[in-house]
């Protein structure tokens, strides 16, 4: 029943979400030994305009 | 001043959420006894590119 | 697949917590139409040292 | 490493997610004496018809 | 409506965290200009051995 | 800067959140293409009485 929740800044592909999806999944599966298939995993795209670190807006600082 | 938030598939009509949002607070207030009126929800509509189980995106095990 | 996420004061007993899964999942089937085993509820208790509202420490305007 | 996480309705500026940032981290850095390049802040906009107070949408309660 | 939520490590005193509170509230207010009354926050204390960052517990990057 | 959150339940040894910050962090690395030190980790650990699906708290369908 484990839940795995990822933000990260927007603009990945399906199939890198698709890669992601399935090693995180193995991830947890080796390190804490749980069944596959009751991992779940939620994936949040981030705008740069919506992520600050620093103090600073992401799209301020890293400009696309 | 409890918090209900929800992460399910992209797809519901407002009339859905309407029905959710007060079927949620109702059963809130059922069973934990507050005021409904400090009840809030936040609904997160997931994209099936964006949530994974089993390790596989359910856009690839439930197609639409 | 969906999961209903709950934050709130720390203190009611397993016997609320059981009914508030059964009720919030029960609601959530009814106003969302899903298989009520897709259903997920994680609830987390807050101290209210730990939750603010209006600029206060719920610690000090609800002390015990 | 602190995550600072805002959800608040849909309709801000980027002008005023900048200002948010900026602020939001200065608050954290005098309360908590950490580093500001430590801290994140991750904003999500969520439409009024994706949340409830008091068992009703804020679309219905507050229409723009 | 709005919902700060703040992930930091545990440790801070009740007193830091009332100072939190307060000038989050205060942030989020001047900078996007809504009723303080209407701000919640809540406050997760992380344990370093529940944070990793660049792959490593925080606990063992960052021992007490 | 991406993050990473992990709910799971409660149990798991210091070992074994070592071997999931690093096992996660490497399958984001490798499916993302991000710099492993700006991934952060939180790890979540859920009691069962905190959990439920399908309508029942984890700790009545898997007590210890």
């Amino acid at each position: 029943m484990p839940i795995i929740r990822v933000e990260m800044f927007k603009g990945r592909t399906v199939e890198q979400k698709r890669a992601l999806v399935r090693r995180l999944t193995e991830a947890f599966v080796t390190a804490a030994g749980v069944n596959p298939d009751s991992v779940q995993v939620v994936i949040t795209d981030v705008d740069k305009s919506d992520w600050g670190s620093g103090g600073q807006l992401a799209s301020d600082k890293f400009p696309d």
